[in-house]
């Protein structure tokens, strides 16, 4: 996975079901623009941990089933033996590659997320990518231990969603003997997170304005460094908002004002009230002018 | 739910499967010990969030099948609908409450948790308990937010394993005109936590030496307070032992040192090596003697 | 320093300067309550962080000249030399002993802190207590910590804040070969906190109702342990309001209710407003009926 | 203040006096060098916070005496008066500017930062740089507060040490119509903090190789910025081990290496072994070559 990828929001009905034809608008709005080079389906950004096993396997298959694109899709739960099912059934539904949370209920050491990963990664059909997310799981994988896993032939790369440039930074330059993807997961600093080696990105913020997101790598791509960063720095209140203040349920709404079907949060989400929801599209429209 | 409450640890065999008649025998030698009032299949100290929904369905089936004790069965997850379905399938299994610990994962405010725990409350086919266990989960349930929830019909109690003497002694006083049972989940402090107004403790430690743990209710509710407290005093180093220093496999080596078949904690966990083995069972010896 | 001690406000005029006269009331009114058995000036609660050396020393000095009870002054500082020098001067000025807070600008390790506390146990001319008060600096001794620095002959005690009653417990037996104090510094635990162990509390809460603080170690101390819970218990909002909520100002504002002149707050902090005033009255007024 | 700024290092002598010949040799060993551009007497790597109020002013006076260049002196202190009069002697002494620390010890919200610094600002002879270092205060100033501050004419600037280049882009975006130094203070990310709008930085990397650190800076000025980067890069793995692993132990060590005499850590410091001084020598050789 290379390029600018879409942590998708998954669209419920009323009655907090799936909405898959609603999944299918938002996975086909997205492969429309320009600039989006892969989908992940089950991402944090796409409320997994509130579906269960079946469900994401099933949202896994919608969106391999819609799309052309490839598909990393997100596999992980607290526990190696449901992670390992997941990925399998991701596979099966059609997925390229697995993104696989640190785990965190326990609050394993260093070398136990070794240990899993090298487990999850020897198991699974399809290639792992690790991913760490210390705002919600406060676990973050530190450049030694990413290096270490990177020898892995089944381990292809790391999601870093810290917003840390310099552990971005280290990791691509821990990983530059192996092929290793380093994926930014942070919209704030996609364009300095290139600028410091990592080869793309999985941005809440693509599922809102996919175009200007695809933007940001293309011009870093073209060499245009530059002009990567002042794009990225026209939307950073935007995101800020969405992933800072709002969440998803912040997301959701901002997709919404884009005319594409995001559906409500599930529960114990809500959406956000009217004012919210002003101010969001206040910054989708500025950041869109 | 009142007295001391086991949160039974899961044995699982080579293969990583629930060892059910290991379980079985856990939950035997449990029931025939003094003191022991109530069993807690599903908690933190099961590896609940290793195990998949028909696991845990499984495992309270099975304790609820083997035992004459009531059965207060963890059945929270990140989300609500999972939650419900868990708490569903808990009640099938003959359990007799639910035990619901705190959504965490993106980390919701008191309103977001009291709207959840509502929902879930009106939801469940049996009566509802809180658990707030920030170690794990990075949320804690406060007095206020207690006593609001208190009020619903089918909210009957609270495990908080905060280890706060006053923080339990508050939720007892926030809900003292209610029906509602505040257990403690610290081991260290129960003979303390007692003294400020807890009916009862779901105690890691009462799966090692459970008719000193559940001595020290038996104490406490004679007017042997004093007593209650020089016994806690004694367990308090094997306590930080198994829940400070080494955790989930800490407790189960331990249990294995009573002839008890644990089984081995399931992946990302591993279990403790020789020294720590040793550690723990002189531990538990010198508790005993 | 056994029993009950008061970590006294300190007042300061409109000017900002320390009020001495104000401070010799506080004093007073103080000692003429039943019941407080020692004197903290230069605590957390007396705002010592936003005063100078010299400051510290002339409060010290007016504190000790005008009582007759033993004088437990707070010297700590981040730096060593500066920690001993406020020491020398705290001795000068008529301390009888000095409560130094852990260091903690950088970060100090368990190692390092015991090095730290043998070196200014050394240096000192009075007998030192070993602060910790985790909500303010981010570190926690540890009993192991606590045990090893007991052994010092000129270390003789400890005020623990962390309002956790095990942690207080293990200080105790982890000292009880030793002669050596362990002052419990919070108020919502402090009757718990005597019966694991402890030999006395230092209480912000006591500034604002010194009689009732006062009573609880008393029913204690005559054997009436259920007594003094239920004393307690009857303070607990009143302490979560003044130590948790608003803190020194809010104290400040309580003991001004009690007719003693405490004087406002010095920058950053700021005098608390009408509404919390109010507040503050009602509830210092229903501990007192 | 803009450029390249070094936190200086304080020499003390072996009975832990400032040694004054010792800091102008560093001063002078630091003008020397190619790149730099202004000094910070007493930052943190400065080990201010384990100094006097006196001896922060002679360490300013003897670098202002020392020096050609421009002085930004640390002045911050937990309290306003105390931070006022450290600030009035730091301009007494020849200082240009004073950095100020956020104040912690009591946890302070934005409203109360704002209005200590505009107080301290309003009252201070030389112009403030806010100073915001989390990883020892455990606060962060946010750019909206920035914002509001930098409108005050006699705040002039921030270093913001968080190491969040997002963060430092938003101060400098929020802050672009005003007259305001936005300086970064991670040596990890000098290269992208400027990339993202930051007009210079203090390092306390600087100390180590001052022509290197100011090199960053000096590519990036004269358009190339990749060049900036890559040689920011190759800092990234000495400047984690001297502000991630070791510290101003660590900082002083590798200092001693470059045969300027840096002295010894102040307690509750203490110097590095000699295993930890090999590896930084290594990494020091390692990025001079």
């Amino acid at each position: 996975m290379q390029g600018t990828g879409v942590p998708l929001v998954t669209p419920f009905d009323d009655d907090g079901e799936i909405a898959a034809e609603a999944l299918r608008s938002v996975v086909s709005w997205l492969e429309s623009s320009d600039g989006i080079d892969f989908l992940v389906p089950c991402g944090s950004t796409s409320e997994a941990p509130l579906m269960d096993t079946d469900e994401r396997a099933r949202v896994i298959e919608v969106v391999a089933d819609e799309t052309d694109l490839p598909v990393l899709a997100g596999t992980g739960h607290a526990g190696y033996r449901t992670t390992v099912r997941q990925t399998e059934r991701a596979a099966e539904a059609g997925a390229d590659a697995a993104l696989v949370v640190t785990p965190h209920y326990y609050g394993h050491d260093a070398a136990a997320l070794s240990s899993y990963y090298r487990d999850v990664a020897d198991a699974s059909p399809v290639p792992v990518y690790l991913y760490s997310v210390p705002k919600f799981t406060g676990v973050a994988l530190q450049p030694e231990t990413v290096a270490g896993l990177a020898t892995h032939d089944n381990v292809v790369g790391i999601k870093d969603s810290s917003g840390d440039v310099a552990r971005v930074g280290r990791h691509a330059r821990a990983t530059r003997d192996e092929e290793f993807d380093v994926l930014n997961g942070s919209g704030s600093v996609y364009a300095h997170a290139l600028d410091a080696g990592a080869t793309g990105g999985v941005l809440a913020l693509a599922n809102v304005v996919p175009d200007l997101a695809g933007e940001i790598r293309q011009r870093h791509r073209d060499g245009d460094e530059d002009g990567a960063r002042r794009l990225n720095a026209e939307l950073v209140d935007l995101n800020v908002a969405l992933t800072g203040r709002y969440g998803v349920p912040g997301v959701k709404a901002a997709v919404a004002h884009r005319d594409v079907p995001a559906g409500s949060p599930r529960r114990p989400l809500s959406p956000v009230g009217p004012e919210v929801r002003r101010e969001l599209a206040a910054l989708v429209d500025a950041a869109l002018s």
